[in-house]
């Protein structure tokens, strides 16, 4: 190890809320500075807004272990348990950390987006560079975030004060991952359309792209207004690359925790970020991505198929392995209707699709999600 | 008592889904048929769509009772228990039947819109008398539910099926009420802003105006398509009155029955029949409203007031009763602060409101819905 | 006010866990110490074991800003908020506080009882003044709870921890007041069987007699001991009164929060704590209990009334006032039956009864608790 | 396949409650009655009595698909989706069906013991035959739980009513089977200690010894009475042998739904079927235990191990393999506390042990159950 390369991580507690009590919910933010100015893109990376999907922190472990003895050339920014009511969130065993448990809205849909903001930029920046856009708008995202966190007579509910507070923090970055997990699921990466480049450098095998279309969630909240920008320069005959890229990282199933394959996962995105001139090794070999075959899939074809009846499900389709029209998704059982009707049930569809994710819990009512998949997929 | 006046009700049991033991999800359907062909509009109420708001159940009760012994010119459907998941799903002694338990989605969020079919209606039937337009709408929204039910490969999620079912009895309807309630609550009144004359028919002292915008609820699902073909067509220089009304009934607090406030509110939904023509008394008194102050507020100005701390709450704000700025809304105990800090915090707004709910329980998180409000409202 | 007799409050925060993020578990600790070297017995006072049962916490609040002015002759302990897990934990609206949402374990049923130190007592100290006897038995007691805390390889659970933790509070004091609430429910006590003169000095007109069995509650918890100490000296022919006296004070009904009624709670604690000689009023009037009847039955005649069928509940019978046989308890709403079957049925018991609390939602299944009643009773 | 020795099996349902919209809660019955009179042992096998503990169910379905072709010598009845309530109850994604959502109250400890009727029995029937003393005391179980059934003014609980008739089956059989799952965990059985020869006919490598103590379950409400009927018998001087067993067969870990292994474990309990002569195989091979090296364990020794802290766990002991001192359960991790602290703890004990099971979260609060261990075993 080279002492020159030695980065310091410096700790940060981020206070977002209170409960009934008066317990103050609080986020620990842990920061890297870059080794001198460049012009690197900076980084934020966060986990665990969904309280089961703990696999997050885990990765930001070993990021922390890694970065701290690599070059480093843009400051990084990393937030583990980013959502402290989800991630205690216990109802019975497992974590009900999904959504917020007295609304139902989903953690993951309360971020903010001000489409106004575009308009203003366009009409008041036409003249600047392209350097001064960039630090204009980036001021104007954040002043609006500020106003809502802070001038706001009624009030913001619990969830938009967490998640206003993270998007500040990832509005001063420029890559911004999210680490998410599936229920019980292969890793894949939401990705915006634009960047589908940059999917081609994590290790991970299924890739979602997605429009520019904000719906509440973090990745969209931050490259959603750029790319609204781009496009509202390039209505005006001006072409502008930000190089602002966001990502949902889908790490696999939820409820678990494995160091070793976090390590792994580490090191995936230090091959994105190595890509994008971020980090560099320090006399090890380099983070070069995995060869494999890369399914890709656009959102509007990703498909939820509901379960068409309720009973107990043996999952039999195999994640990210094409199943052919007619093969099982899974088989349902029905004891209920043993002797008087059909005890089992094969449940597939007519056409081709490739299984990303399925419920759970072995059982399930007449439509729960039973499977999420692929139904048209092409190669990156 | 009138024998000529006795009406039959005929009761049905709907199939609305299944659990994963295989249990049967129905609902129940009780039906009046109008004595001879009028003119009258049709009638759909249901109840009890929130699992928690059960006092809906007993005004359909009380108008089963009532409804036997009336004139009646128009088929009335009325549904108890029409959420059968909402119903039972109890977590702790609660019933926690706002959401589905499984995605967080609000039931009342769930029905269905197509806007398609308003275009598709102005462009097909511009020649067509009012009569035909309306029952080939009418045709056209029941054909689309039953396309969604029957011929989606995806399925339908749990609460689709449900929803969606409950739609097809509300569009065989002209005028339609989902009788809900607030958590704690006063009696308040959903209504289409065209349909503000309506308003005044019903003994609930308070009415937000809603606009022609679908946001998942039956009302909507049921009241604007028909708003939207009226502008279409107006638009196109036709004016029509369809005649279609839809409201969403607050009967007040969640998560109790009494069966003597319901007999009143049954009435007070009985002179606002007797209006539309529906009903006329059998040789006893009419029907009339009460006279009242009516407070109106449109949705836009409609708040929730979110707790700007977390803590125990002692509500203080009557509903119903304008609250001057500066008047405290509740105060908030932090008995973690006692010695070292405020323990007592008494939470105010800077203008004059309309307190119209509060939240169910006596804890908060910060930024728990504490009130909702009327911020600004007019006498109807 | 008379300055002498201002007593200061001194406040600690006592650690009693952690959860899943780290977040420490704390609870805050009010002490005031008696002006002078007295006899009279010190004072443990806590509230809101269970999450949703918060009016004690108001009730801690008004004891605090009165015991600030008045003479104090023995040591007070005040610790609301007891449980940091059950306050905090929400499902839906309300507040799902009796059992830790892993286990399903009542927060009131674990903490610790060891009969050995009765024996071990009896053998060791036979030969001891009253006095030596009452602070060696105090000792081992909470030498035994210190044993259970810190030398236990496998470990204690969550609710264990927090108890234990009171608990060591608790067994420091002479007489202990657990503040609790039922669902919806009168005001009531539990008293053990030989402190039934105690009963009559709290403005309280339900009083449950209970006997010498441990069965996980504080008050058991501290009072069973010495009683079964002075039992197993009375076998021996020694008669020791070691004015040792637990009440659990059932202040009404969950989820409700009002300070001007804890005032008045408050001031019947104080009737309570002058009777024992511990407080009293600084040139007020004394604090002297309403005159009332006081009903009183032994816990083996507290009956649980479970719903002998499913539905919606009109409840009826009024707390605290004798039911007579054939009365309504409640009325129950069976929608499903109407036309077919009884969609109303009156629920009354074959003998005369005294209604002290009842569920607290308005659904209940077969076999819900629906109300709890002296089914044998008697005035103190 | 031989068609003289084709079963045919009844199917009944059995009504064993409602809930609160009215919907009947119905557990399906399965009955195979001998071919012909004989001695052998009669069979009751049930099923998912906590919710998410599936996998029985598939157990029993592949049990009726093996049975329909054996020779069968007993009467043998089948219940899957014993507790209708757990079975369906979500909350999240998960089921929650290990306690009464409403109460706490573990659904298997709510099975009815009255040691009475051994004394009554004793008393009554010294001078019959083994023969007679069985069959009366048979019918006195029965009759008994029919008293509890029908005639309490008071009622029973929910769960008490599901479980009562469910014993009230298994009291009609000599061996009762109870199929349950653990959270995340190796196979396991519960094994009464006098029936310490028939665990070594299960495929199952790890036992349970337990005393003849009643603590609510099933197994225990079926075969302690007895035991002490047995006990009670022999302290008069004769000994009789009722040859009566009961187990809870732990098949795996929860939340899953295997088909093929269902299938193994089927056939493991023909193995034990087989030994106790109820059944034959029809021409095929004999049910064979497998060789392998049993653990056992008393019940004193088997211990829950608490976390000492909150945190994400990486879980690393593997089951049914002895873990010497000082060798890590798991791993925890705080990332709180990085950069401060440490942000990774490894938890062992100091002394050998056999980990058995751990719980199904990854997350966990201090004092949460994280693993549970054979503290100290020995080879059957």
């Amino acid at each position: 190890m080279n002492n020159q390369t030695q980065n310091k991580v410096i700790k940060d507690v981020m206070h977002v809320g209170e409960m009934a009590s008066g317990a103050q919910l609080t986020v620990p933010v842990y920061k890297f500075t870059a080794q001198g100015a460049t012009d690197a893109p900076s980084v934020y990376i966060q986990a665990n807004m969904h309280g089961a999907e703990v696999q997050g922190n885990a990765v930001i472990y070993q990021l922390l272990e890694l970065i701290g003895n690599i070059e480093l050339f843009a400051d990084v920014t990393l937030v583990p348990y980013a959502n402290p009511v989800g991630c205690n969130h216990k109802n019975g065993e497992y974590t009900l950390g999904r959504f917020d448990p007295i609304t139902g809205v989903n953690w993951n849909r309360m971020y903010h987006n001000n489409p106004k903001l575009v308009d203003v930029a366009v009409e008041q920046y036409i003249e600047e560079s392209d350097r001064e856009i960039e630090q204009a708008f980036k001021q104007s995202l954040l002043d609006d975030i500020n106003e809502q966190l802070d001038h706001n007579i009624f009030g913001l509910t619990t969830g938009q004060r967490i998640a206003y507070q993270l998007q500040k923090l990832a509005h001063q970055a420029d890559l911004v991952l999210d680490l998410h997990t599936g229920p019980i699921s292969s890793k894949h990466l939401y990705c915006p359309e634009y960047a589908k480049e940059s999917a081609k450098h994590f290790n991970i095998e299924h890739t979602l792209l997605i429009p520019n279309e904000f719906d509440g969630a973090l990745d969209e909240s931050t490259f959603c207004p750029w790319w609204s920008l781009s496009e509202a320069f390039k209505a005006k005959g001006r072409c502008i690359n930000f190089n602002k890229e966001s990502f949902t990282v889908e790490l696999g199933s939820q409820e678990q925790i494995d160091l070793d394959i976090a390590l792994t996962d580490a090191k995936s995105i230090l091959c994105y970020l190595q890509y994008k001139g971020v980090v560099k090794p320090n006399g090890q070999q380099d983070f070069v991505p995995d060869e494999m075959i890369r399914y890709a899939c656009y959102l509007k074809d990703y498909k939820a198929f509901y379960s068409p009846m309720g009973g107990m499900v043996d999952y039999l389709a195999e994640f990210g392995k094409p199943l052919k029209a007619g093969e099982p998704l899974a088989r349902i059982l029905r004891m209920d209707n043993y002797g008087d009707g059909d005890a089992l049930h094969y449940i597939s569809l007519d056409h081709e699709v490739l299984p990303i994710l399925h419920f759970a819990s072995a059982s399930v009512n007449q439509g729960t999600e039973l499977y999420k998949v692929f139904s048209e997929f092409f190669t990156l």
